[in-house]
């Protein structure tokens, strides 16, 4: 059994106290948090000045964003029958983790001022971004790792989601508002690669638990209608002020109206008695959101993004149907939440999308709006060179995020981070205290499935 | 059985791309979400511009209102047993749908722009808003109608919907910036007819699965409490900019309180034994914010608006508790959610209110203001015709939602679109895979219902 | 038995009826919710005017204000496995009344305006406030009284709560923007003095209802990670526009982080077998949002907000695992939900930090912002002399609260309440229609328990 009692406080203090002390050492409010910079120019122009604060623009995006990251993916993972404390707690704890991290790693690679890291609702956007990365490796690793395992997994992924993130923004002059590539490719491939190296052969004892029951998918709906509707303001979160986060929201909105009715009808479309599932519902009617991650602040219009929205749906439920199998089968991938289907199809679509919209770039369209999406292209870079970029970028990530993976996953197998046992997967008992009711329901399922089998013509009844 | 697996694809596949068409068509960005418009006058002031921007003055409350349609609607339907897969997911469904719909028609009737519909928040809203109309008629026939159903009436009330809206806000000059009269009224008055023409002599034969259990109600809370909390926003969403939006959210917040109170008084009165009906609480609590949806923008005091959610409480747990017993016996109204005592009773009283509100309307009282919330008055309209006008208004919506819902009921009585058996009303199962658990716990309960009836004597223990 | 037939509709009716006519007689729109006064100098800069209303600077962070009153408190009270109805239901009852009520007598405490109480979305944010408080005071009776009595309470406690408020914020100037003091500290005293006044020697006969089933716990989650989320809103929802909202949300932020780490540590360390406890998740974690609720507004920087949310996570959760029992067998204080250790000490940990951090603030600090944080160290007073005016503020808060409490608590002795019954404490059915369904449930528990207790052994297999 896999005993937490000093490795996760040891691990939980330690980290954190590194982080208090760098915090100390590096972080410094930002122009629109501090109060002397802020007020330097105090004077009767004052009310104006303070409408101007980046917080009035940016900090009902970020809630938003917020919402997504700990209720969002929080309750979508929920829908394991025996893992909701685990889904929930643990994402919970690496997300308060990694928020903290990515904040100085993001800050360093981002340009220091004079040694600091400037701060603020930006900063806080983007740090809840790259923890959105850490959660969607989460899912597809969910339910065979410990939250020792997670932590660590967290730390590394975040300093390379940062190192990504620089090259492309930085470095190349990405555009990637919505994360296409550094958030949903980049998390996708990096959890997927550390799954495969993690590959479990007897993963099988544990199948029982590895599905949903009424309730826990109810639960997990709640993860999947906040993340849907919160999507516009994640997209629109650190574009441009005015017409593009305008714009991006609005792009975002009518793709993933369009991803959902390509949901429920590929879901009914691809089930041999043309009933919905669940799984479907939960996670590829969010595929337009992902898909439009980085095309969305372009001026990709509404008929674009709802021709993407409708593709993305029809991906992720194909991946779901056929593809998942024969990645668990052949390629050893045990991709608990399908994150692939999610988000590594449909980020490598956006990222597609991105790069055709981007090449596609006109003075005449975007008018001296042109400068506010593409600077480099304002300042004479070619259209299709842009694209070109935005191309390559794609291939720096996958790049990125499965090396990444490959090494990070052979150091989460070190027998000292207590990975669980493959008969215990799945299982909250492990790391929590969970009452005995429960533990009595499920002893009357096993009871009357035992003993009276019989009764399974009930089923019709019902 | 109800088999979906063509009629569910194909309506969903063919509806989408006709939108994903008539949007390529016929839509283009507004002023404030197209790059070049946005940034003509690109100058030194450009920051001053960015928050003029409408996406600062609305896009949080659109926000609120996309929590009430997708978690407020979805949700509040869960309080059914066996139905939460439907009543989440359908929700789900019909509103993507119809949120792209609307954004058409109402585009349409709005007022092209040169042969285009010009869209942006305030637009994103109002789809919403017509979508919410769509969902207060679902509510009506929860549980009885197959999704094929709902979409086709989705189509259908989406026009009519806008048809009416264009009659009373554009021709009428009517004030109806909550919706008392365009959502409420006539989502309620439309989905009573559709229930009514689908009436079922034998829907006893699925009686026992039309009620809740302890989670489901649960569950149930979730909507209430989003609807009830953003409700504020709702109804000032598309009120003009600052002191109306400022107002109308303040009023709506005190209706609602009042109306609280009011609803747990008379549920608790009306009981026999003193004991609280979730059903009350979930639905009567909210009639206040629907009775203020058409007099909330107005000056009508904290005072007025506390006696109208107050009243709203009173009348709507009295319909749940004698009206809507009387509805499905005598006129064959089986109204599953009882919009009628939510969305019916409560819209008709906002609306007499806002006529009188408005009829008392003075240049004394409203100062500058008057234009804002009354443009035609300000333009030497008496307030006594526009209080006149507001009341036509209501007989308007109430004939349009009536010979709607009698066309579109018969419409869907075509066999074609699925409608589930007597039998198999309120059930899951028929549209989802569920999983084995949820039967297992259900065919327990059977069992020791059956087999140990002598055991109800426990009951008095727990 | 508690029959609420007469006593809970009168209580309702008369209170409600009574706050209408205060409403009536004493309130009034402010300068930027009444038509008139808005729109006095309506003219050609209109638009700039609109902006400056403060409800685009507060509405937003009202609305994450509320949701933590309503959904936040409610759901984080549904962890008692028979008491969810009473956990939401009480607390949606409780607080529509509190927050009407609050906005009289704060309004009346905070300065009228010839004869007349002003309101707008502050006050609506005040209103809250003092709801919140009043909540977390229900949080330490949670199950043992009725909702009448709950409404006497709240009756009694909005008022000592606004007078307490009064003497701090309006006599001593004493700076407490997110309520360590007024709202956290008051809250959970008076509401621990209550509790110990109604202290029940056998309460022991209901104790296998206090306690939490599997998804009675996740509903739980929702509450808590809604807390979580929202905190930096309800910290900045009051504080002076611009840099002093940024910075205020941002403290927080970083505050909850550190204190999420900090509270799995100790849970899991506290536990004998590592494993960690639903309890001190959903609450501990949220510590280091009440202990920045005074310094959130200082500049506390976010390394100094760490520091304050690591301690308050150790605190809350030693307080749970060892403070609590003791508080229970030689205090008598029966605290359901443990207010003590995540508003009782955290809130004076808050209210010492707050006072340290003011005692430090200097010119060269703060700039020109000082006077915005502290008006009356920019007016001369010695910052070492606000220090001791907040920790003075922390002595009269503990003393009213207290004071309060037992007097509240001996009138709450009132048989005319209706008390529930020792045997009948954490019972929803008691006050609800409850389902038999549930009631089934819970018999085949009992069944199985009683006849088959040979079977437990299946246990170690699940």
């Amino acid at each position: 059994i896999t005993n937490m009692r000093l490795k996760l406080p040891i691990t939980c203090f330690i980290l954190e106290i590194i982080l208090i002390i760098l915090f100390g050492v590096l972080v410094e409010y930002d122009e629109d948090t501090d109060a002397k910079k802020f007020n330097k120019h105090f004077n009767t122009s004052m009310e104006h000045s303070d409408a101007e604060n980046d917080f009035y623009y940016r900090y009902p995006s970020f809630q938003d964003v917020h919402v997504m990251i700990f209720i969002g993916f929080g309750f979508l993972m929920t829908f394991l029958q025996r893992y909701g404390f685990s889904s929930v707690g643990f994402n919970f704890l690496i997300a308060a983790f990694s928020l903290q991290w990515a904040t100085l790693m993001q800050g360093f690679f981002h340009g220091m001022h004079g040694g600091k890291i400037h701060i603020g609702v930006e900063s806080m956007i983007n740090a809840d971004f790259c923890t959105g990365s850490v959660l969607i490796s989460f899912g597809a690793v969910l339910g065979k790792t410990s939250p020792v395992q997670l932590m660590i997994m967290a730390m590394f992924e975040v300093t390379l989601f940062s190192v990504n993130e620089f090259i492309l923004l930085s470095i190349l002059g990405t555009r990637d508002a919505g994360g296409s590539m550094t958030i949903h490719t980049f998390g996708a491939y990096f959890g997927l690669m550390v799954t495969r190296i993690l590959y479990r052969p007897n993963l099988h004892k544990s199948k029982h638990r590895n599905g949903s029951v009424y309730h826990s998918d109810l639960f997990a709906m709640i993860g999947t209608i906040y993340l849907w509707m919160f999507w516009p303001s994640f997209n629109s979160a650190v574009t441009e002020h005015g017409d593009a986060q305008h714009r991006t929201a609005m792009n975002t909105y009518y793709s993933l109206a369009a991803c959902t009715l390509s949901s429920y009808a590929m879901s009914s479309l691809t089930a041999h008695d043309g009933k919905l599932d669940m799984v479907h519902i939960q996670n590829a009617a969010l595929a337009g959101g992902v898909a439009v991650g980085t095309a969305g602040e372009m001026m990709l219009t509404p008929f674009g993004s709802m021709i993407v929205g409708f593709l993305a749906g029809i991906i992720s439920v194909l991946g779901f149907k056929y593809l998942s199998p024969i990645l668990e089968e052949k390629l050893k991938i045990q991709d608990t939440c399908g994150v692939h289907n999610l988000h590594g199809m449909p980020g490598i679509l956006g990222a597609i999308v991105g790069a055709v919209t981007a090449s596609l770039a006109t003075k005449e369209v975007y008018g001296n709006g042109l400068g506010r999406v593409f600077p480099d292209v304002a300042d004479g870079r070619e259209a299709s060179y842009q694209g070109g970029i935005q191309a390559v970028s794609l291939a720096v990530t996958l790049g990125i995020a499965l090396i990444g993976g490959l090494i990070v996953g052979f150091i989460l197998k070190l027998p000292v981070f207590g990975a669980p046992h493959d008969t215990t997967c799945y299982e909250d008992s492990l790391y929590w205290e969970v009452s005995m009711m429960i533990l009595m329901l499920m002893m009357v399922f096993i009871f009357v499935k035992v003993m009276c089998p019989h009764f399974t013509h009930y089923f019709e009844y019902i």
